[in-house]
């Protein structure tokens, strides 16, 4: 966390966003205050119908674009001048989640109320919490319709979440790879990511110190949430059975291949840039999405008009895989809402949204495009 | 390991192999001795030309069957009279593998050199090595050839790895599920598996006591494992997202949907029959395997002459998928040898090879029924 306070000092363009009323959530309780981390690109037009608003994922941040920092932002790909979500165009929002670990109130923030840090005692979160705290601060800034919101995976349900609550609040929404509710698969696969972080001994019920943060448990779960994001194909491209350093088998429990290492390294290197609670809070947030009417999607979407959705799957992503966002097509065509969808052919896996995609850009660039500001 | 004993001496039908020469593994390092728990069914006829050898999956046993004990065989559905295996026709064999923690010598055995268990200082095994032990039983029963060899996920990589070294030993080969090598996401899913054993402070680098062995690290190790599996349509049939016992959502972090309380059920019910170094081990041994010579399939079949193969894979293992079956079926045509393949459509996931599947029966009934004795 100390790492995380210096990055965030990094980033020039950082502002925070405080509400200091009882702030009510799905599970009953309440928060007595918050705030958002958030920044801002490019400049809001004077009929402020310029917004487009950018929900990050479960590892994110609200630093989506490098800027004037000396941080790269997650979605440099996407987010620039010349980029789909072009800064020179469009006035960009990106907030940190509620719960997160980057500058907003989460677990790891200070209680004034019990005079120490939330920890557990942190109430639990779901993706519509995270909404409704965003919907704050847009309301604040004085936005009454943004021009899209987008995000992929965890911002995607974000901003499903967010159309459907706020459907005159936005003139159009990009999904990518993302789903309408959490599947059983989805659910199992957070709850081995959270069993690894409850089985570090320093996890200590979520009472860490700072020294002795439960560094093994939140990279065993990073580890086993990279495998996911990745595809089988990627994967064996890239590492296949190559051996680490060594030309022959060395016959230990070290990390003898190339992919051992490469998920030791990624685990390790999480832990120095995320809170193990904040992790567990963002994951149960995901296992209870589920925006369907008992079960059924078509009803939730019946009462929005006039809005353009663009849905978009990635072909070797197996976490959310393309059905779940065909789903999310055929509920919105069954109500005669305007929607285009691709299924991008990559073989990167679910994490396909941020990397440097031509026909990602290219989609998203004529989306937007092709909607009057 | 208690309780492992106690299993054990619920068989009466176990037997036990001793070898008290020196055995050299595939690493370089080698084994004093060793003995192997075994169990037979059926009688061998005079010719010995009737015996079918199983190899048993990761966490098998040689207890095949149920046969006159009060424990159920893990084969019970393949096993027994009027079943595939029929025990009436055929002499079956089933072995503990070497590093098993089902009696035959492994990580948990006695050491007599060192007077102590052997823990992490037991060799590390290959499946060459577990069928090479496995190849000096089979020579002290005096059988020549063997009728069939069959198993799947892991006991199908023993049979192509008899097959393989030991071509003239077997009539015919029956795979199930399985692959010529370990792929890259094979390799990523058992390290994650590894790791969450290492990160159990009971662990102590192997040297847990009896009465504090590292559960935790093995039931998160299973409940990865046990993912991996299943299939992703057969968890939301079987658990949707159901909660447990509450009509509504806690909001705490507890195993709030079904999916989380089975997974924990099936994980910590494995750390009561399995040793978790012998975990280590056998998945290390999956990992190295590599038929391949070269990276190429088909010149590791180019010596088989005279042996027919039967190779199923299931239409919703993703974990050893169809496609790697299929591999091992272009190899082997590729060297005209005699092979059927059939993926069985089934959505039971990867264990499908365990349950009650008719059309498994019947492919492998016919096949075995085809052969004269």
């Amino acid at each position: 966390m100390i790492i995380i306070e210096f990055i965030l000092k990094d980033i020039p363009n950082l502002k925070y966003f405080e509400w200091n009323k009882i702030f009510k959530l799905v599970s009953g309780e309440s928060l007595q205050n918050f705030k958002l981390a958030y920044e801002t690109y490019g400049v809001l037009n004077k009929e402020k119908s310029n917004a487009i608003l950018i929900f990050h994922a479960l590892s994110g941040s609200s630093h989506v674009y490098r800027d004037n920092s000396n941080m790269d932002g997650w979605w440099d790909e996407m987010v620039g001048p010349d980029k789909p979500f072009n800064i020179e165009k469009y006035f960009l929002i990106c907030v940190n989640v509620l719960g997160g670990c980057y500058g907003s109130t989460g677990p790891s923030s200070y209680d004034q109320k019990n005079n120490k840090e939330y920890r557990l005692d942190f109430p639990m979160i779901t993706i519509h919490d995270m909404v409704n705290a965003i919907k704050l601060l847009i309301d604040h800034i004085g936005i009454r319709k943004l021009f899209s919101i987008t995000g992929g995976s965890i911002g995607g349900m974000q901003a499903l979440d967010w159309v459907i609550h706020y459907p005159e609040m936005t003139r159009s929404v990009i999904l990518m790879a993302t789903a309408a509710y959490a599947t059983t698969f989805n659910i199992a696969f957070n709850e081995v990511q959270r069993q690894s972080i409850f089985s570090d001994p320093n996890w200590n019920n979520g009472n860490y110190s700072k020294e002795r943060p439960p560094i093994n448990g939140l990279r065993l779960a990073r580890q086993i949430g990279h495998i996911t994001y990745l595809s089988e194909d990627s994967m064996k491209k890239k590492f296949g059975r190559n051996l680490q350093n060594n030309p022959k088998l060395l016959f230990q429990f070290t990390q003898e291949f190339e992919v051992e290492s490469y998920l030791h390294y990624k685990g390790t290197s999480f832990t120095e840039r995320f809170d193990a609670n904040s992790y567990l809070y963002i994951t149960k947030a995901i296992d209870y999405f589920d925006i369907r009417k008992n079960q059924k999607l078509i009803p939730a979407f019946n009462h929005i008009k006039n809005t353009k959705f663009l849905i978009l799957s990635f072909s070797s992503d197996w976490l959310y895989p393309t059905r779940q966002s065909k789903e999310i097509v055929y509920a919105l065509k069954s109500n005669e809402i305007d929607v285009s969808f691709a299924e991008i052919d990559i073989n990167y896996g679910h994490d396909s949204f941020l990397i440097d995609c031509l026909d990602l850009k290219e989609i998203t660039f004529n989306f937007l495009n092709n909607i009057k500001i």
